[in-house]
């Protein structure tokens, strides 16, 4: 299996739901090598990464606890491609799993979220010493950063706008992280959006939704049967123009994480955000 | 043009946005003659109505803001199908305007709206009394009709449902009254929807919308561009069921204006609402 | 577990894809009692349908080839209600089982496909003779069900409507067989519907669809990412209304299942059609 | 009224239903000066353009069939900016109004389609040699040149597409040319969409639409009540990811229409398409 032109991965949250899907891509991938699958929870400690990720074949790669050896096995392997370490752990460790890859010259691609600013700061800095790619995506859908791109290209245009997104009902918070990311994008245009022709009246409270930043309206539904869904809609008069994605799947990320992978290599920095290698 | 198979209908508020469009719906519908034409603006008296109304042909039907006579001469017309007065006047007027079409044994069919319940129910006695058939209807659009009977038939099915109501950003008051209508109707199926199953949090006041009766959450998104749409959502396990009512035009009123036209014919009392005769 | 309220009930098909849902969604009905699992997979034989369905604990139910000994079984439990079958089986097999079932007093609740109409007024003649009720019903989703008798009260008010149904692209075959059998129960309104203003001209062959009866244009879009969509959309003067109905998983059938239990007990002839018991 | 910061405009094709929407964009514009209106229908000769536009109050511009004059009279107010011809009258006279305007050193602004390609490579010449701006721009709406530009973006990262377009029954030809043109650009991408991982079965022929090229389908919808929507549904594992532009009104034009006035004074040369100046 290794081959001077493959890229070795090792997946950190192995048996994790991300992780599975992450080790099902990898498998097959003809460009990429499973090289190691780590995972903490013990009940998972030598089963083979690709029973648990629910291939029908074992893939011979049994999940351990230990990264470092892990790392510095990948980092050995010297007639192959430089080692990527895929994480989607825990905010409590995943500052450390950077950390320990980039001292082995592992790239981290980063799923894991919760990290500080200055957390992020400080492994940017240790990623420019090292002169080593690391790439930290809270979002790998690259449906939501073509969505984004393209409502920030609408933003100069049109001067209202307000954004729908509807989610099954076990979600607890609104809006959405997404949607308000979406909105913050839309208010860096220094524009104030939605300027008021009437003065608008709620007949019952929050009919008009939840405004973020530069008087963008965000709406959020919750029912059971929805997924993952984010809709902008501009208007003007005469027209309206919707830029919506549904995500039915984690396999909506694969191609995310699989094009992280493959640039991280040639990167010597730490980047943030899937938009800047798109 | 008299013909006893014919309806004699007066249109009263003929100037109107809606009355222009009654007037054209009328003067096409085959078994209807217009035989009166009522405005109180002083500009468009002796005009034809039909030219007011956009006609390429006049209608010879001079509008008058005397309504009396008017009812009076059609009464007169014993040789065709009773008359019928459609009223889309003010709310400082139309009820008299009823009472003396009732007088006078011309239906009344009322699309204007403002009428006190106290009102309606001595319109009804008065009615009853002459025996004679009413319509007031605040809604004309059969779609939207068929939308809120098919909602009420989800409803005992599907527990949870949100509304999503979306105009132009003229419109100053938020839920809109008839997405609140839709909301009630429902709520008379006497359960609760939208119970929980997680604790729910509002990052930005207001995301989560507007909770009218029994726990239905109503949005309203107000855009240029945007005319008059309302959407109900309903979820479940694995599914969801969407009714939408989209009106781009004042001609979406038209079939139920006529339809009522002709339904009133057959009444002997007051009735409220389009969905009584569908 | 066997107690005088409950409802038993066996699954044929236990370990198929529907067979799964059906046994953890009996699993968790309070009113109903799995009481055998019957599959003839040599693989599944002898282990528990909980743990085949996904279940975390057993059921203590093991799945087995023998349906005969099964009905039996379930027939002589009298201190509880009549036993129900549900069928997910085969074409091939279906006929047979659902004969053994009503020879043993215990009703079918079928949602194997294939039988021909003969098959059909053959079971409906067995059933009859034995006065045992029998469901045999093509799709159990209360949502489709519901959008069809929606559009059915539409189309008595508009004369313009087309379907638009969106699938997966591993599905072969268009137009959806829901959707041709929307457009039939359209088509038995008996109007011809689409009556063109202007003389229509392809630039591109395909480009209006399909027609079905009486004019129903139906358009099958096939995507990635899609999963099983259909959107009949009414257009008349001004206006819109459009019902659309999404599913996305198999569970979105077990209120039609468990429903379709429920009511069989109360029946004492052959029924097609989750309709008919809405 | 003239004023050396305005820029003079003459619309020709004033009293068309487009032109009509530019009189009234350019009256409202505070840096544009309406200086001419021209159309060739008799029964408008000499009535104010104001007032054919529908606007409350007289523009004190007449219309009048005579282009050459007009041209030269603009041409002539060398203390204004260079003046510009929006152009929305007839394929047969558009060639011949184009060069006249250039002749003048006016800046042709064209709606009207039907130029063929050897005329417009003409035009473009003739535009280079008096090194004056001309825009010709088969589609005014920047909202669906957005919506293209975002659908060319996301074509390299989705490989599976399907367009619908939605408009009245009074439009004959289907696919409109808009979502051609869609087509048209996401096929210049290099790339075979929509690659069919089963065989596809038509049970109904047109089921599946029409085929543009590279693979792409378009199916076109047809109803009363429609006004010109189109919408870009892009697919991938577990994500759907789709454009939809709705044009309600002849107003949507007019943000494009005075941003090209605006871009062709900054022109040398002839420039094809709205996206271009975008």
């Amino acid at each position: 299996m290794a081959n001077q032109n493959l890229i070795p991965v090792i997946v950190n949250g192995a048996a994790g739901k991300m992780g599975r899907e992450v080790i099902k891509a990898v498998a097959q991938a003809p460009d990429l090598s499973l090289m190691g699958a780590i995972d903490t929870s013990p009940e998972h400690q030598g089963k083979d990464a690709g029973e648990v990720a629910g291939l029908s074949e074992p893939l011979e790669v049994p999940i351990t606890n230990q990264l470092e050896p892990m790392l510095g096995y990948v980092a050995g392997e010297r007639h192959m491609q430089p080692g990527v370490m895929v994480d989607f752990t825990h905010p409590d460790s995943v500052y450390d799993n950077i950390r320990s890859a980039i001292a082995y010259g592992i790239r981290p691609v980063v799923g894991t979220t919760g990290l500080s600013p200055e957390q992020i700061q400080d492994l940017a800095d240790f990623a420019d010493k090292a002169s080593t790619g690391c790439l930290i995506i809270p979002n790998f859908s690259i449906g939501m950063v073509l969505l984004q791109q393209a409502a920030i290209a609408a933003s100069q245009y049109f001067d209202h706008v307000e954004i729908i997104e509807l989610h099954h009902n076990q979600k607890a918070d609104a809006p959405s992280g997404t949607a308000i990311q979406t909105a913050q994008m839309l208010a860096e245009m220094g524009k104030t959006f939605n300027q008021p022709i009437v003065k608008e009246t709620e007949k019952l409270p929050g009919a008009r939704g939840s405004v973020a930043d530069e008087g963008i309206r965000i709406h959020s539904v919750r029912l059971p049967g929805l997924i993952a869904h984010q809709e902008v809609i501009f208007g003007a008069l005469g027209q309206i123009y919707t830029l919506r994605h549904d995500t039915s799947d984690r396999t909506a990320y694969m191609p995310g994480v699989l094009l992280a992978i493959r640039k991280v290599l040639q990167l010597k920095s730490l980047v943030y955000g899937l938009e800047k290698i798109l």
